[in-house]
């Protein structure tokens, strides 16, 4: 009987995650800047963007990147993928922010994941130079920034999407743990 | 003057990105597992899910992560990271797949970028123990992957959003160019 770790191929051969073509080195990024925010502390800094709404920072990108942000500033929304510098130690179940139950981390976007990688979608306001301006900001000041991709609407709007457990969370408890504290800004 | 990597806080003092509150380490990350896929070539890869429909595949996970991946299968997508580990040479100007005229890269989804970390939204179908079953998939088989994260629909859909350059490509020419060979399985 085949194994968790055995599996077929389309081809039906039957390769394992053992073999060349299954690569488990570690991996080494270095950060492309650093994320600016007036969240202080981690454990009042909000769980999503959506729970950050008027919390505007910036993303420091080093010089010698620079050229690569050209073009940016047509879009509204970018992802940010950063360092989840402070999560500690991962855990493979955790305590939801929003939710009332433990679940499996990667059911999650808790932080403190085997491969500490944070992901935010949040609003380009405008780039200047090597700063790119933002809102509904939801990271750590001082957190290393990785990586920065445009939201495309063709590539990253899905329709009917389920979403698992955090559909029975009703939006005002989800709101209320979600902000941590933070205070939205009234217009 | 203040330059571009010299800032103002929202408390007004002066930092810069050299403060120790701006961590440049490098980040080592170890994959959790691997992406099984029907794209052997990379040239010939859908460059995003949406061009790689019918594409099924699978991401086996590393047993001792197992546990984790509980109470993923009420989500109907999952954001898959992964190392490009196939990427090449970064580059800070490129050339997109779907587009006509060079990029900064950071605009882009290019693989070519200075911390080759690849982002996929694609349909979870199901799990089974440390296997999941996926479609839509873009991903070059045996790449390693980082990290998985649920896509909650109250977080992820952003309406409205502009997509800068891609709104200009004709939806024609981007599917043509973004499937790269790949031909969609019709039903």
């Amino acid at each position: 009987m085949l194994t968790a770790v055995t599996s077929i191929t389309t081809a039906n051969t039957i390769t394992t995650m053992n073999e060349p073509n299954a690569d488990f080195e570690p991996v080494v990024f270095r950060p492309i800047g650093v994320i600016r925010s007036g969240h202080r502390v981690a454990e009042q800094t909000p769980v999503q963007p959506v729970y950050a709404q008027g919390c505007a920072g910036r993303a420091e990108i080093l010089p010698a990147y620079r050229e690569g942000l050209r073009d940016l500033e047509g879009f509204s929304h970018v992802f940010l993928l950063y360092h989840l510098h402070r999560a500690g130690t991962p855990r493979l179940t955790v305590q939801p922010f929003i939710g009332e139950r433990p679940c499996g981390v990667f059911a999650t976007r808790h932080p403190q994941r085997p491969n500490a990688i944070g992901l935010s979608l949040v609003r380009l306001v405008r780039a200047e130079e090597a700063l790119l301006f933002l809102e509904d900001l939801d990271v750590l000041d001082g957190t290393p920034l990785l990586d920065i991709k445009p939201f495309v609407p063709r590539f990253d709007c899905v329709k009917g999407a389920r979403g698992g457990w955090t559909e029975v969370v009703d939006e005002t408890t989800a709101r209320q743990s979600g902000q941590r504290g933070f205070c939205p800004q009234t217009p």
